[in-house]
């Protein structure tokens, strides 16, 4: 499967994922448009059209956010620019004696296949930590703590976020669908 | 001229403007395609081409955005949805404490026309404000402080704004543009 994108971490996340299903991937560095929606589901799948007959099949289009309760979803959609700009210090210090916080990380995965796009979505439930925590990962993964645990994304192994991930959600869902077309 | 927008304090401040150049406003609601870029020409560019030929010409398309110096330029082209989400207050927090209060008003202006589109860019320097003060305008009006006054966007009567204002510089170069091509 060809997978877009340039960040070598969800790379290495998503090759994890999807190789339990025999499943190998192929990194593409095509440029995607990525249209502003409060919606990565309508992001992915409006890249992955775009991408539809210029990127061999199958291929696969990915999109994150961390979506913050007390802040209105914030950052959402836009988590990497937001990280690029005020990044883990500034949503900390948005979260500064704020006592709900709850959060949550989404992923949407679009595949293109057989001219067509399917998008598959994984959530994970967990809460804004109040300082850093952790060099694993990327992006806001030392302040995410996963419901059920104590440690951030950012103090797991590769391994183990992949277990639980809203990534591995998405692309387990996508891989399973893939496999069985591939059947 | 067509003005392709559902932000009625904009249309507003357009009409303002481009009234002084004998320019008619119109506002139409079609949906624009807005792209992620750090650049609003890019953004107002792209969603400008996309209209060509489905709203009547001459049309504009308008984005801006508040550059915060020490954010890196948070909240840029993501300001509306930073402002739905964060809003005024979430802002003055992650500034609070920071010395350097440099930021700039940016707006871009797309004109199709003859079925060619072209951008026009004006800003504004001036200072975060330490609380919000003024109910005029929308948006981040109330924590921006031009550069040589002591009050607010949003403490500033609209004609007195649409003298001063990154929409007013967009909106008189695409106006002059307009009412010498239109002769």
């Amino acid at each position: 499967m060809h997978v877009v994108t340039r960040n070598q971490g969800k790379l290495r996340e998503i090759r994890a994922i999807v190789g339990r299903y025999g499943i190998d991937v192929v990194a593409v560095a095509a440029d995607k448009v990525e249209i502003q929606s409060d919606s990565l589901e309508d992001i992915v799948r409006h890249a992955a059209r775009a991408l539809l007959g210029s990127v061999p099949e199958p291929f696969a289009v990915e999109d994150s956010g961390l979506f913050i309760e007390a802040l209105n979803g914030f950052p959402g959609p836009y988590s990497s620019y937001v990280y690029r700009t005020i990044g883990c210090a500034g949503v900390l210090k948005l979260m500064d004696g704020v006592p709900n916080r709850r959060a949550r990380f989404v992923c949407a995965a679009a595949l293109g296949l057989g001219g067509e796009v399917r998008v598959f979505r994984g959530e994970v439930e967990g809460e804004v930590s109040t300082e850093a925590r952790g060099s694993s990962g990327f992006g806001f993964d030392p302040i995410f703590i996963p419901r059920g645990y104590s440690r951030t994304f950012a103090e797991m192994s590769l391994e183990e976020k992949c277990l639980i991930s809203h990534r591995a959600k998405a692309f387990s869902l996508l891989a399973e669908y893939l496999a069985a077309k591939l059947q």
